[in-house]
């Protein structure tokens, strides 16, 4: 094992690169001052451009192929085997963007975050524009660069869902728009539930201090990380023994901070259970998006927002809230938190419109990459389908074409996974409540060890080693299906509207 | 200039690696979760090594004599000479390096950081003990790599003090001691000022803003720093345009956040007043620890304690703690926060004894470097020196020997620029005195800005392109004294008792 020892040093040593980028990002978001920009962007655009330089270096070539051949008698699933193959698909992916390129993307999305942040800020897309288009620019680039059959869209989708394709992607939002539209219609007949309750002025360090109790609960270790504030909250990892999740609060709505932070500690618990055997090794990292996200809805949504966990933690949060719950029902309080109604910022979308959300920016970017749009033209298209899909057309950019951030990191192909995460955590959902008999009783008794451990046995301790499709086969026997989360969404909305 | 712009390419690389590598550091000291510090030492480790490979790198040696020739001609002053000039020494230094041993180093003193935070707060020097021979025996195999011709002690003293000698050091303490024992003595006979005042109970976030306040004053730029909190305060910068420091607060004592505030902005305004231009070239940053210091010292004592300083802020500080300090005159309060004391913990002591701490430290790493003493018996010499030195025997090796940071990092040597900070920094005043027609008066008035301007226009915007003894040479037309600080220390403080 001469070979694949000296592999696993080199990697390493690439994996505390990547690291450091990492922690150089988090402190961007959360702590960095704001004349520092231009200098950041520089170092992690050296560190990216290291990293991709270790990674593509010609001695790891030879090096992967003769850890190969001494792997070549392991067990396809061990370890050892897995480490090879995934580097391997990894590499041959990398070696394929020139370094200038890699380089170039990460000062460019660095600078172009900033003036995301800024251009959102002061409601300024024009200010904005000049940077997404090079980053755009690139980010087309970078699709050529790794290649496609299709659509270079496919290229990009790729790097955040391994093997999956954009026609896919079209094939099971349109299963899930048809059932969607009627829903969202149905629901729009009835009369809204009352969300006052949540918009009451909620003292934000008693808010901080009840997320964190809640994911202490989940299972969250904050001996192996932390939670801070950032303006877009976020989940990162620089080992399995430093995972850190941020969040924001608004003084004057209750659910940002608190669904935000069950959110993120869906992802961060993901990280904090792997195997620490794989640290270091390029694979201690969930496996795909959509998988990843299948954690994050899972916790914040079938477990956080169902009746079960406000059956046993409502009344703590009556008390640490009194003079604006005191007169407000579990009942009304959970019927507020799941209020359906077509709105404009995606992520404090409800369950139901939040997938409407995700197309829209799967449609644009389709448009984008494939040239049909200029991102000049990009406001217009963006409150022409808000306008189509839900009916609102946003008053501003700032609440529309600005809000997220992830075109000024250059995330193209990264919005479907958060719809493909919704329908993988029903599938995990119901096959850990067939295993573990019964989920909603020990939700209801904040007995959250049994889901956490289910998960982390079957999800987390693989970290990267098998794909999104080799996990979901290797736990329902299947591939990805949007029945289940369907069926979730039409019992728990039906109930709750009675439809 | 072909070879000199690749070169400045390449060093700009190279910081940003170093930046990163303080990001770390910055983050370990400040936010990292407890259970982080094994990968934090990896990551830190490889990024040191890194940095290393790309500054000692066999083409940069053939970049650095091309680059020189094609600056030959410049003005030996220009960013551009000088830039070839210092990177040439550096990396000289450098290349006896071998990559192991600074990988090593980096990692073991991560490790025993942590191993020091933790035995330091047991009290269980034991537990540091195995972490410290390890560190300083990869120090003394540093120094003999690096070559000394009179002890190894200057090999490592030559790190923060370019071109200083041991030998140098002990002819100045010593001229230190002989006035600095006496006056000692004659204080000793003199009755104690009360500082009750400083020991009332201070509400911390009260603390931390009125600091802040001071030091955007002083022209803290904090849109291009910050200050947090950490156990030990330090000052850390990742460009000209972020420059961090930290501190700590006690509830029950007011001096060691307002002061150590103070001190730490001293520290970083010498850095965010580095000349940009200097940024990415491994120059942007101060020259040597003693001119540092001298920053540091100059604006926390010949400043902030200062009878005129207190005459513009007294009453801002009587208002925001009214309770404590409305029945405490101004000249009591003065001499409260001036009191001389022999005591037990550096960090805290007053201005004159403050040396005999640093010669302590001086005297004991000697005896490490040079053979005389096992860490083993650190304790012991450490309690016969302080019961000798100062009169007072420590009660614990949490007040005593564990008390500094600095040996768990591997910075042996580094003790002694804290007195030639002092030294210097009476230098500096004098002479900006001079020039300004009189601090005193603007200091009173709050106005710091001809001081500050003074200094940044003498020393900081210089970053490292000259050394101590040049930057010395230009401001006073001489070289080190001890004249200067004992004229000030027997001024000061023979007014305050009455010597």
């Amino acid at each position: 094992m001469e070979s694949f020892n000296e592999l696993r040093e080199r990697v390493a040593r690439l994996s505390d690169v990547r690291a450091a980028a990492a922690v150089l990002s988090w402190d961007q978001e959360t702590y960095m001052p704001s004349g520092a920009g231009e200098a950041r962007a520089h170092q992690l655009a050296t560190l990216q451009q290291l990293a991709h330089e270790m990674f593509t270096d010609d001695e790891l070539a030879g090096l992967l192929d003769r850890a190969a051949a001494e792997v070549a008698g392991h067990d396809a699933d061990s370890d050892e085997a897995r480490i090879v193959k995934v580097l391997v698909r990894d590499r041959d992916k990398a070696v394929k963007l020139p370094s200038r390129l890699v380089a170039d993307l990460a000062r460019e999305t660095a600078l172009a975050q900033q003036a995301w942040a800024q251009a959102r800020q002061a409601n300024d897309f024009p200010a904005f524009l000049p940077h997404l288009e090079t980053v755009m620019a690139l980010t087309i680039e970078k699709a050529e660069a790794l290649g496609y059959e299709d659509t270079p869209y496919d290229a990009l989708l790729d790097e955040y869902e391994p093997d999956m394709r954009a026609s896919e992607v079209r094939t099971v939002f349109a299963e899930l728009r048809d059932e969607l539209v009627p829903l969202v219609e149905a629901i729009a007949d009835c009369p809204k539930p009352d969300d006052a309750c949540l918009r009451a002025g909620f003292d934000e360090n008693a808010q901080w201090r009840f997320g964190e109790a809640v994911i202490a609960d989940f299972g969250f270790d904050f001996d192996r990380g932390r939670q801070d504030r950032s303006a877009h909250p976020f989940s990162t990892n620089f080992s399995t023994t430093d995972v850190r999740i941020t969040t924001r609060v608004d003084h004057d709505f209750l659910p940002p901070a608190l669904f935000g932070t069950l959110h993120e500690a869906g992802h961060a618990m993901y990280e904090q259970g792997v195997d620490p055997a794989l640290d270091r090794t390029g694979l201690a990292s969930g496996t795909s998006l959509g998988v990843h996200e299948s954690q994050s809805r899972l916790w914040e949504n079938m477990v956080g927002r169902s009746h079960a966990f406000w059956r046993h933690y409502y009344s703590k949060l009556q008390t640490d809230f009194s003079t604006q719950l005191a007169g407000v029902s579990l009942d009304d309080f959970h019927r507020a938190i799941n209020r359906v109604e077509p709105s404009l910022i995606r992520v404090e979308a409800d369950e139901v419109t939040y997938n409407l959300h995700v197309m829209i920016r799967f449609e644009l970017e389709l448009d984008l990459v494939e040239g049909r749009l200029a991102p000049a033209d990009l406001p217009d298209a963006w409150n022409s389908k808000y306008e189509q899909a839900l009916g609102l057309r946003p008053d501003s950019d700032a609440n529309g074409v600005l809000q997220d951030i992830h075109w000024s990191f250059g995330l193209i192909g990264y919005f479907p996974t958060y719809s493909l995460g919704n329908l993988i955590s029903a599938q995990l959902y119901d096959r850990a409540d067939s295993d573990l008999g019964g989920i909603e009783a020990q939700v209801e008794r904040g007995e959250f060890g049994p889901l956490r451990d289910w998960l982390r046995e079957h999800v987390h301790r693989h970290g990267s080693k098998f794909s999104a499709t080799e996990l979901l086969q290797r736990i329902t026997g299947g591939g990805l299906e949007a029945g289940p989360w369907l069926n979730y969404a039409r019992t728990k909305f039906g109930q709750l509207y009675g439809l």
